[in-house]
């Protein structure tokens, strides 16, 4: 993606007096980042590059306002800079910041005490209480279904898509994705399902469609719980398809599943056991259930920019750490799957679709939300390319589950194959 | 299964005048196992139930000493105990011990001080340092390789198999297994593999003869090498598979994969890291790993009985126990699978042919080595069975690994179609 951004002006009162300290200053970037392959430059001209490193961008910072907030917080500093067009970055943007996460992670530089100050209040600030996680999906989801329909597939799947073929489509594989999902639970028509955030419904409405069972899916924010509601209504789905306003913490009733895609980065992991209490009220120890998440290698955040100005009160787990949730009830984990690449796709095509629309976006909110999110789109794709975010799947059963499947093979054939059932006590 | 059992002679010395103690301590028995639907005698007549259950086994002890020390240490007084003949259990043995794994998750009795006393002793003469190690694997898989022939299948695989229909052989479902480990990990002719703790070699060997890599592979354990050395040597393949007698801390040599099958369980969880530090010295950041091993769905050690007769040493963790291997090194967990319900058919044909083995297993080892090995069998059928026991296979890959196959598709169909590749940083 070539990036189009506002032109420098010189700053204004600039008289050249802040050139010895900014010669001083614009290498310790490096410091913070690692090594990237990039020519770090002034608008006056003054420019470093790291020693022995064949620079493959041009960063250019407009002031040095700009680059104090860079060397404070390389996150923050940056991403509030680029948003507003005081950084520059020549060369395509997704593979600048593939660069710049592989040099952090090797890298790998202590977070400097500002910037753990700043994450320690991004956190406080950001806390997942009843009222707080309200306001935290408000901020995110409830900015209006118009500005997602803008990008996202037709059906509003806001999360990663499985790609049988790369060649598939963005709205094949939404499909596949839900259709994997109901496979991998082996939904059998009749049973009940309990969806703990639940975007704009596609995915509770292809279960009851498609798998004809029955889902209370949930949902904390009103744009999109409107919107399910509507579609329901259209397809004749209401009376097998109840969406209910409120927290997965207030989840209520018990179903023979537990579905959750794409809602536990937003629990909060000193709340895992809590969100496990939830499952294990609804499944009990018979059922089975779901968890789709964005996740890690190793534990680890969300950047500071990502937490303050797009996704607040978010967290990507470490398989190790996602486990706390289901460890504590004794559900038994049967399958794990790691889809990165499909989420990296995934972001591509999001990405290709919010590009199309970017004047549309800039004119209706704004040249900077337009960048703020065009850079949170980029930075993801290059978070899942290089491995710094991974996207689990898992699948588990109770520890009295009635049936299990005898192997996967039947997620991989003719899905309308009968595949071998088995007593889970076998 | 019908269990013959030495028939009771009335104990030695035996007047009546415990007949009021044991009529106190009988009932005890319950509260270490909970309300299991046994009727509980002993020898004289004896006996009790728990109230308001129809027992559906009879479990008759010889003497009190049995009694008190099943009451000191159900784990270790009733093995003992079953072993050497002073306890019966009528009825089949495997559903006998599945009623008594169920009633002690459902109950969830606190262990003794004595019993926790009893496994710490246990676990502080069993640690595995280098030397320790080898005591234990000696001792379990040293026994002779004649014993293993009885009842292991014709290329003696000591772990998990993978019955692709429930109708496979043993022989045919160990073969699907190697081949299945094979093709989760993608293996390409000409890589190279590390494989720690090869058993008798039939996997190193199978993946050498069927997908042209090379392998070297270790064991401690003598009897097993010097076997798995003929087997090379016969098929004419020990240009390319080289048996190491050797610890797995001493693993040398850099390799494209990393292989280790039933062997973590031979692991001290406080080791965890330093087993992965093994596999990282192996294959650093651009390898890919495969882990298969007993675990659970909670934390938990084996029975006493188990540690203190069969398997020195040995401890099957959580998958987040687990995961204490693969995280500290930043490795990709591609895809994990429980194959639980398959490892208690493997054990259920272990037992078939060990039961037709038996009067010559007797013969040879003596009655009670071969009651405690036929009490190990079924006490694991009856734990993979109820899921006190999972089978866990773990497929990883280091966080610069070359490529990564696009979907699971590829292991389920025809094993010649070629699957669709993708570079790792896709």
């Amino acid at each position: 993606m070539q990036v189009s951004s506002p032109s420098f002006t010189n700053h204004a009162g600039r008289t050249g007096k802040f050139s010895r300290l900014e010669k001083w200053l614009l290498p310790l970037v490096f410091r913070g980042v690692g090594p990237v392959p990039m020519r770090l430059q002034l608008a006056d001209g003054e420019s470093v590059a790291p020693p022995g490193v064949a620079p493959r961008f041009t960063v250019r910072m407009r002031d040095l306002r700009t680059l104090a907030e860079v060397l404070l917080d390389p996150e923050i500093g940056f991403g509030d800079g680029w948003t507003d067009g005081r950084i520059q970055v020549t060369g395509d943007l997704v593979a600048y910041l593939e660069a710049v996460y592989e040099s952090m992670e090797r890298a790998a530089p202590t977070p400097s005490w500002y910037a753990r100050l700043v994450s320690k209040s991004i956190a406080s600030r950001q806390a997942n209480t009843l009222e707080g996680s309200r306001k935290n999906i408000h901020s995110h989801y409830d900015i209006g279904n118009e500005f997602y329909r803008l990008w996202l597939d037709s059906q509003m799947v806001y999360t990663c898509a499985y790609f049988v073929s790369q060649t598939a489509t963005l709205e094949e594989a939404q499909i596949a994705k839900m259709d994997l999902v109901c496979r991998k639970l082996r939904l059998q028509p009749g049973e009940t399902v309990v969806e703990a955030g639940c975007g704009w419904g596609a995915l509770a409405l292809h279960m009851a469609r498609n798998y004809g069972v029955r889902v209370r899916a949930f949902n904390v924010s009103s744009e999109q719980i409107r919107h399910a509601r509507e579609r329901a209504r259209q397809e004749n789905l209401s009376g097998q398809v109840e969406f209910v306003e409120d927290d997965y913490r207030n989840v209520s009733g018990a179903a023979d599943v537990f579905v959750s895609v794409g809602m536990l980065e937003h629990v909060d992991p000193k709340n895992y056991a809590g969100f496990g209490s939830v499952i294990h009220r609804v499944i009990g120890d018979r059922g089975r259930g779901f968890l789709h998440f964005i996740g890690r290698s190793q534990q680890g955040d969300f950047s500071r920019w990502i937490r303050k100005r797009i996704f607040p009160g978010a967290h990507a787990p470490s398989l190790r750490e996602a486990l706390q949730v289901l460890e504590p009830f004794g559900y038994f984990v049967q399958d794990v799957e790691n889809l990165r690449p499909h989420y990296a796709k995934t972001l591509e095509h999001w990405l290709d679709r919010f590009d199309k629309a970017s004047a549309q976006i800039s004119s209706r909110y704004g040249a900077e939300f337009e960048r703020a999110w065009r850079l949170y789109l980029a930075g993801s794709i290059a978070g899942f390319r290089t491995g710094t975010l991974q996207l689990f799947q898992i699948v588990f059963s109770g520890a009295k589950s009635a049936s299990l499947p005898w192997t996967r093979a039947d997620l991989y054939g003719d899905p309308q194959e009968s595949s071998e059932w088995i007593p889970a006590t076998y």
